[in-house]
């Protein structure tokens, strides 16, 4: 749980819930739609094992939810939680991130299309309130918790 | 460099750049203004030769750089370089997920302010192109390469 030692971070808190390779490719294939086991299996190569471990870890997390969706035999698939959605924007971003600044040559490996209008999604990052970007030195920060460097050490 | 195995994925590399809780924090420290060794070192107390060799990693991915500001004794500090400066949204999206999903019972553990209103930043995701939110199932997918599975057990 390296992720969470030090500072309270809730930046590090949602690093720590994406968590490692594997789990972060389940949750965007969960992004592209799949949902079942098999599903998770053949598109990813995973072996069978890991991927109900990291199932469960994201079930655990509370980023996938299990459904049953088969009486007999037994079946269930796993849908994206409210918490599992909320994460698209921030892979979007990452997404438009690694577009950017670690280009292929080939172009982007993704493209991401609007649906209704067709054009390829352009993420951008505003504060809701003032309808503009964000910028690093216009900023200030306040500390809501009481902490000692020290902490950051473990 | 298990991010990078697989499918080209431009999250998987914007993760990877990221790296791990050390250049995570490093990284952090610097969007508070950090750039020299010792504000690293003391803000963090990490080791100095676990910090020399992150910052090193750092620079190395083209998120940090490194500048000399004395001659004699030669000292360097280190700036966010473009690209590293172009990380910001995506922490500020990350923080946003984990103080709504990972919600700390004495709330968020850090504030944004914009200094010149005052008000509390709130970090939201539109399309430049539309000025609207992005939906999961609002969009299609269309991969920019040729891909097989297989790539992906690595």
């Amino acid at each position: 749980e390296a992720w969470l030692r030090g500072r309270p971070c809730s930046v590090a808190r949602a690093l720590h819930a994406i968590g490692d390779r594997w789990s972060f490719r389940i949750l965007r294939q969960s992004f592209f739609g799949a949902k079942r086991f098999e599903a998770f299996q053949q598109s990813l190569g995973i072996a069978r094992n890991i991927l109900s471990e990291r199932l469960a870890r994201l079930v655990g997390e509370g980023i996938l939810e299990r459904r049953r969706y088969n009486e007999r035999p037994e079946r269930f698939e796993y849908l994206l939680s409210p918490a599992g959605l909320a994460l698209y924007p921030s892979f979007l971003l990452l997404m438009a991130w690694g577009d950017r600044w670690r280009m292929s040559e080939t172009g982007p490996p993704l493209l991401i299309r609007h649906q209704r209008c067709g054009a390829t999604v352009q993420p951008r990052l505003i504060c809701a309130r003032r309808k503009t970007g964000i910028v690093v030195n216009a900023v200030t920060y306040r500390m809501n918790y009481r902490y000692a460097p020290a902490d950051e050490r473990a």
